[in-house]
């Protein structure tokens, strides 16, 4: 059977490994990536898009094996000069990563869209699938924490995750349109795959821009829990559950996407909330969806491609 | 007898290579490097003052010593990988430099005008004499070549000062004002000395901002010749002369600055121009003011200073 075209909604770095997983093992025009851009925002007069960053430079190989985000052989020197004149040092720029914001900040000074940019860099990086911004319009992720409204990366980056949220708001998703591509990619795929993003900040912004999720509902989806026991494998989205009153579990994702997605993997460790989650109305199935290495993300990917071959 | 008050005018490699001289040798109040901003321009979104950072960088002892201009121990992986993603690379950028350029940028959309980033920067690289721009206004100095007009970095970086100059203009200049400190500065120096940058394009800017030479020119004003024999130690200034009809050497330089200049120091080689220098109305000094290094500089600085506390 011929491989399915899969249209993958991704951010933050789960999204970036499943996403070179599926790189790994589906041809270049069967695979569009739809990236979270709510986290994107404005530093030292640098716009930074830091989920597309990750994507890219993990697809390129170009990524930082033990952070995940940032470059492999990065150096600081910029970096140390900004902070010896006083600039603000919680957000870390290596010098090649710098020269990526300073190419895209000027590109959007030139009117370009972010999604031009994109393919841009995905030409000089030498990636071959497709990978979109969900939006060329500004959309800001504002999460609603007890020490105030804070920007994006300023709850994550700045203060760690640490005040406790109470909510979210993308700001300018109402009047958005999705970046060209978009809805012509996810009208000819056979599959969405939800990747193992963070349901409320990486995958509900894309979500919620006007159309997707009508694109995608007219779809089979797949998704990767984010969560294996009651942790998150990166990133603060099993925090955010608790916070939010939910008991953090791949059942609590499952409960997240209900009516959204029609199948589900989850971790052997999780083997227990399958009869949970199918009475949901999802298929639920058991693998190892830890990614370790570059090895692990193939494995994975491939296991979802026979997954979603064998229901086609 | 106590140090001279002094106003230096600056521009370019030889420029800073006199001020850090005579910051070796005088108390830093009694010293003010009033600097070229016609080379100023827009790069990249970057906004860069090339004298600035070279007067700067040498004061500080940043500057690479191979160059004159940039700094030491420079790295260029930003720069690199800005030229893979089809950058301009006519402009050297190294990392540490893009992040002066990348301060300045910010702080200038902030609002802050160049001269209070300028004193930001020494405050931060421990610069202790004051180092003034011309003029917080923009001024773009033109070079007219066979080639057209072209913006001066165009002309002397992208173009290596190669087409043929005929002439050149100081665009915004007539409407534009001195720096604060600038006029009040040399009101109150015992004696402006014109360093040996370049006459055409690092001198004749600073002197066409109206009230700066009439500011000079209350005062006694002492030059070092930028030409040895028939040659610039460093820069297109020898070239420029010889395109403009006129043959290159310290006289020249000396007619250029004729009704201006009250001493002039020129070099051993040049011995034989003494008689026609002093025939101009200048007094005329004979020494080595070629500066190899930092103690050239020293020195240099050191018998200057002698020259001028024996005429006050």
């Amino acid at each position: 059977m011929a491989d399915p075209n899969i249209v993958a909604l991704a951010g933050g770095v789960g999204g970036a490994r499943l996403t070179d997983g599926l790189a790994q093992v589906l041809q270049p025009d069967h695979l569009t990536i739809i990236v979270n851009t709510g986290d994107d925002f404005t530093h030292l007069g640098l716009r930074i898009s830091p989920d597309l960053d990750t994507v890219c430079y993990t697809l390129a190989d170009l990524a930082n094996p033990e952070t995940g985000w940032g470059r492999k052989n990065e150096t600081w020197h910029a970096f140390e000069h900004l902070k010896k004149m006083g600039m603000p040092d919680w957000f870390q720029l290596g010098d090649t990563d710098l020269a990526t914001h300073l190419v895209r900040t000027i590109r959007m000074n030139q009117g370009w869209p972010l999604s031009q940019i994109t393919q841009d860099f995905c030409r000089f990086w030498g990636i071959k699938v497709s990978i979109l911004p969900m939006s060329d319009d500004i959309i800001q992720t504002w999460v609603y924490t007890d020490e105030g409204d804070l920007e994006f990366q300023e709850y994550f980056v700045k203060r760690q995750a640490e005040p406790k949220v109470n909510g979210f708001r993308f700001e300018g998703v109402e009047k958005s349109h999705p970046a060209p591509g978009v809805i012509e990619a996810i009208d000819k795929c056979d599959v969405v795959i939800i990747c193992p993003s963070n349901p409320w900040v990486s995958i509900d912004p894309i979500l919620a821009i006007p159309t997707i999720k009508d694109a995608v509902d007219r779809h089979p989806v797949f998704a990767v829990s984010p969560i294996i026991g009651n942790k998150t494998v990166k990133g603060p989205a099993a925090k955010m559950f608790s916070e939010l009153g939910i008991e953090p579990s791949a059942l609590a994702v499952a409960q997240h996407y209900v009516n959204l997605v029609d199948h589900f993997l989850i971790d052997n460790f999780d083997q227990v909330l399958v009869r949970d989650i199918n009475k949901l109305g999802m298929r639920t199935y058991v693998t190892d969806i830890l990614m370790h290495d570059k090895e692990d993300r193939g494995r994975l990917a491939g296991e979802m491609v026979d997954i979603i071959k064998a229901n086609m």
